[in-house]
């Protein structure tokens, strides 16, 4: 048996569910003196409740840190203005959320001075290595303890009924609440379900599974009108218009313009209109293929909403530069863990500037589950020119100019279609031009 | 006056309308023998209308040629593989039917052996690009007349009412439909709209204008359950469930397996559920900004369940090889008409090995304008392992190597976050470890 | 015949040769006020006597503004951070030059109050391209005379001829050097050959069309130690080192620290050990292959040294992101002439904070032709740590991590062996486990 | 104390030195049956006294697999179809024979039914990756033992000396060669030299270190003249012309065409004209720099060459697709060691598909470490049209097309020149349109 505390002091990133009380008390046990870590990024919880179990159970200390506002502006926000998704359809929910969970961990592991921390992360995960890279990116001295990959602790609470019994042996109260067959991660930008039952891709997810957005059959018959005004690409402003006002350019309306009200505002109406539900089959980072179902109400609007002004606004080769390498890699920087690090501040520099005319407004109206476009505006940016865009009219424009072009852009192809005509048995028909149809049979 | 007929012998692409009469009247005056083409590419047509009205102002020929078969095989199902879209938004739908006109023209061009071809694209949109790049890639030596971009005749027909005089003057009926405030194309992939009211980009679209798809409000209060079966990324069967089969693996229902009416049936589908609608502004290859409003009801759909099935059968690297450049790539391709070049011939070959494993199912359900993934599987492919993905199980998996795995990766991240802390005032706030902010006041 | 001066105020982009002068009488022929302007890159050029030639022609004014400094510090240095090199080979010399020059012009258009500019380039180069994009983008409401394409011009002097006949006839003095079978473009970065003997692709250059740089045969026989210190990418400091001085780390030498010195030091180093030459077929931005030789001494001894000190001193992710997009970006932007655009705006933003730590010195000797790295180090920059790269010394590295982490990397490696294997026939002899060979009979 | 042989069967990677038969003699200890494995990929080495070596030691049996051709078809060929290429700068010379090894490794192990494999890599470098990933993918159950990363192995053998005096013990006979300071590997492509005095990256490598190729001072003094053909862009003939023939086309000389044989007529010109050192800091893939010298003679000239004709007979726009992700993703598999997974098979179809056109002659010289492109031909690919790139035939190009070209391409750089002119202060001076200059001090 250690003496208590000896082997050091860890903060641990508590929950107060069954595992981490348990990996409290084993860490104990262990000789650790613990701080417990809460973070608040939006999830719902009962934090008051945690932090007694947290104490009860022999906790030095207890910090709930509200990271909310920090949440929003440095990592959401940033990846509204790259409308990064992973593998084209997950908003990165909880990609997002861990490295402010992390960054707030390891300022208070400055102030405690604590030589170690702890999760209760499984080892199979993508949570572990995002918690850990984030770690050692800011504090490289620090220890990590992760029980779920520690044969010692794994070995010995192989199943739910050896932690049962352990937190009966050390007083841990268990709530029995009916377990969900599938596990969850919640915070202010979406929710996540995966394990249990969904671990069949074939699994339709029961429609009581999703919490945070209306079932569609709910949502109300009539849609809901709204603006969002953005500034280099954030979102600053959200004006909820009065029911049936469908005018154009309406500025009536309820307006936030706080970046964490604005936020929670368009998740009150998405999740009202059933927006934001994916299910998918990702890549985890670890290289297993695993199913996630997920619902991120404001982002999905966010995401759309944004898009449709860079139409408005970004240049079209700045787009196209930006396309090829951005949205990508700064998505694959999240998802796997790497926030903390140069590439990202290589990345976000550039996100900066491709952001720069990203500023006007967009209306889109909400209903049953939809994100409908409805206008974009931008008093500032002008590289839109209706004059110029009309097939009415010619204004400045020279319709010889394109035949030159035209001929310019042929150059290259006529002589690639000489080469093709040249060929023996070269002809118009279609299994002469086109490449062959797939074989499926 | 030239001598009839004296100028050469032209193929026009006819299309019935004001324009394209006026071109075909206009075109004899000037000494050409005129031979009208109309493609059946799915669009709502009164062929034989046409046809009549054709020969009757003075067509030595008339041909209309079902290109849909071919349409939907050359050109809609590669761009289903590839995921093809165009600015996140666009499914690319006129931009798919050129290439086959073309294609379908080029045909005719030879047989009937006319030096010229003829259109009536106006001289700023894409269309003109798409069908003259096509034209040259196919037959070099032909000649294109765009009387559009001919200052003799867009001088002389600048305004309907020159149009209207001359269609007068030479006997072209006109049918007196009361002109819709914005221009359409339509195919069996989709229709756009675009010019008129549309051009002020905050304009929301009348609720009348769109065509195929149901107004969300009409759509069925039940939602239609349907599986969609790939074979190297095709769709080779479509199974519409019966009403309230919400069975896993439901195989009942009606089953469609031809190409041409597996896409007829989705679009029926898509279009009584609402399915498809966009609103964008796009970047045209001409380097101007404009705005158009789209309806693919089956090719929104098929983007979604494809991409579903992906993330079950696709390898994640060849994913990510294939994200670098492929659907971007062959986007591009398709909207600024190079379909007949060398670099889709390359794209293509590449989609074609990236789609080899892209075997399953895929279920889905449509309501209310949503397309939503029920399940997902593969008999064939068998890269998901749900013991190997499990939380619960262990299985083979030996957590220890995550912590090697995590060691490996935070050496490059530790040596970065040494050389920060080693900085005067670092410390764990947010200030010192973030990016800071953007500026939006 | 028109009054003089009637039209307007040309300015006019001239080099004193047949062709640019025969311009200039012929737009004063036109009516123009024409304004000569020459541009000092570097080129070995007769200024003074240009500047007779083109007042005696009938110039009202004449402008040679030296924007050296401008060229190697706006254009050459930037390309340098970035690695620019198009098709893999060619260092950009004549489209480095090509902004520079154009904003010159700008500048004498704004304060000359001219409505026009001219110049001299063909139709079928890039040159015309990359001016005239910089003068629309710059002040786009400057009207471009281009006579070489414009009818009346090229038909009129089509061929030497009849250029010498009106040369004659205006007095405009023609030197009768023997004419070079290629042309040339000459400035501080580089020469470029093209055109001439040098259109058969398989021609090889003769000995003595290259100009700048020392046959490799008559190169010193004593290799020239110099060290190159960057500082964001940039070269500062150039220390030529004294013969023989092969200790590490030698600081002594003769110094240059101002950027044009900098850079005239080291085309002299280059030009005089035979550095630099290369012989390329390219793609013209108008889609023609065109061959052309090309000798950048400095360039070539830069781009060698600063990517080596990014292999020292640049993260190795932070790298990969860039080398997906900004070599080739930028690359492209100056080949097509768009250096004046949104897009290069964006990528030079990009490109300044991957520079950020590109700090320290690179070693190198020139010896016939090669450049030879011969150590590099850095004063700031710890990324390089000799104790973790080294294969005797463990330190802190724990070996046993590297199974865990080759662990987690072969789980999705070991997914798609094992379909493979359970495939019928499959074998560990090579027709089973490779690519099949590319048949080439 | 175990069992002889009761452990189970081990194939290991045997090379005859120090290390590997210390291996051979701690596996026979710990109870494993050992099976000595050589592979003949062309480096200098005496097989025969190894295979004495071994079988002294203990190993039951010993295999020596000629595996030359096997690497220059699947593996070198590819790479150099691929310009591949590691950061700017390696050709990727161990890289390339891992794979081949490893599979020439899985066969005895099917043959032999040896249920491990064990190698002497070390556990900081890249080849045990390399190695155990290719063995994994090639045969998943296989078991790695890697005394380098066992605490029981590197603990005890902590250092030369305890190797040595197990060796004594073990009678292990041990040439005292006097040790290199630094580490080689060496293959029929390339040698490496890394570790001890190079682990300075600013230490010259001695003169004595480099292997393959001549001291630039010690080359011949008059160049070698050759021509290489490739087909599909494999290299299928070799012609090297005598003395003194300069004459273009020149079919005359010593001719080669076996694909073996090629690569070693390449590799014996390239040492001897000092063809093909590099010194590098590089990225290795567990996230350290180390620095690497190597030389691959024969790669250096196919590099240079193939690009070369790929410039003659690439379309443009393939090569834009091809380069955006195929030589970076090709080299980066190569490097990380995943050549036999399925992002390879991928790129290695995309790789086939671009090379279709790579059919020519490149025509070159060698000179002191210079590989000079003399010219190129292609009887069969046509894009190259001396006629249409002339500066001095106009031929069938119209110049005033381009004149259409620009102003299209214009369009929208005018929009945003508008914008910059409209801002206050805007003028065409450099601080005004230029982006800042970096900031060196």
């Amino acid at each position: 048996m250690v003496a208590p505390g000896s082997a050091g002091r860890v903060l641990l990133a508590y929950s107060g569910g069954l595992d981490t009380s348990c990996i409290l008390a084993w860490l104990i046990d262990e000789g650790y003196e613990v701080v417990a870590f809460m973070a608040d990024v939006g999830q719902e919880e009962d934090f008051a409740a945690a932090e007694k179990k947290a104490l009860a159970i022999g906790a030095k200390k207890f910090f709930c840190v509200d990271l909310r506002r920090e949440f929003v502006e440095h990592l959401i926000y940033p990846s509204v203005q790259a409308n990064c998704i992973y593998e084209g359809v997950y908003l990165l929910g909880t990609s997002l959320a861990r490295p402010v969970i992390a960054r707030g961990m390891m300022d208070i592991v400055e102030q405690e001075q604590c030589q170690f921390v702890s999760h209760g992360c499984t080892g199979k995960g993508n949570d572990q290595v995002r918690f850990e890279l984030a770690f050692y990116a800011l504090q490289p001295k620090i220890k990590v303890i992760a029980p779920w990959r520690d044969p010692v602790f794994y070995n010995r609470f192989a199943g739910r009924g050896a932690l049962l019994e352990y937190a009966a042996q050390k007083n841990i109260p268990v709530f029995q609440t009916a377990a969900k067959p599938w596990s969850t991660d919640e915070n202010l930008h979406h929710i996540s379900y995966e394990a249990g039952i969904l671990e069949d891709p074939d699994t339709t997810p029961p429609a009581d599974m999703w919490k945070l957005t209306k079932d569609l059959k709910a949502t109300p018959s009539e849609p809901e009108r709204l603006s969002i005004t953005f500034k280099k690409g954030i979102p600053v402003e959200v004006i909820v218009h009065p029911s049936g006002a469908e005018a154009v350019a309406s500025t009536e309306g309820t307006k936030v313009t706080d970046p964490v009200e604005v936020y929670l505002t368009l998740n009150a109406l998405a999740r009202k209109h059933g927006v934001g539900r994916i299910d998918i089959v990702e890549n985890r980072f670890i290289g297993v293929k695993s199913r996630g179902c997920y619902e991120t109400p404001a982002g999905t609007i966010l995401r759309k909403a944004h898009m449709d002004l860079e139409g408005l606004t970004m240049d079209r080769d700045v787009r196209k530069h930006r396309d090829a390498f951005l949205t990508t890699g700064l998505s694959s920087v999240l998802y796997n863990g790497y926030w903390f690090s140069p590439e990202r501040e290589f990345l976000q520099a550039c996100l900066e500037k491709s952001q720069e005319t990203v500023n006007g407004r967009v209306r889109l109206s909400l209903y049953c589950g939809n994100v409908i476009i409805e206008g974009r505006y931008s008093d500032t940016e002008k590289l839109y020119d209706a004059e110029q865009a009309s097939m009415d009219a010619i204004g400045d424009f020279v319709p010889e100019a394109t035949s030159g072009f035209i001929a310019i852009e042929s150059i290259r192809l006529k002589k690639w279609g000489e080469a093709r005509n040249s060929k023996a048995g070269a002809s118009m028909k279609p299994e002469s031009v086109y490449y062959p149809l797939t074989k499926t049979d």
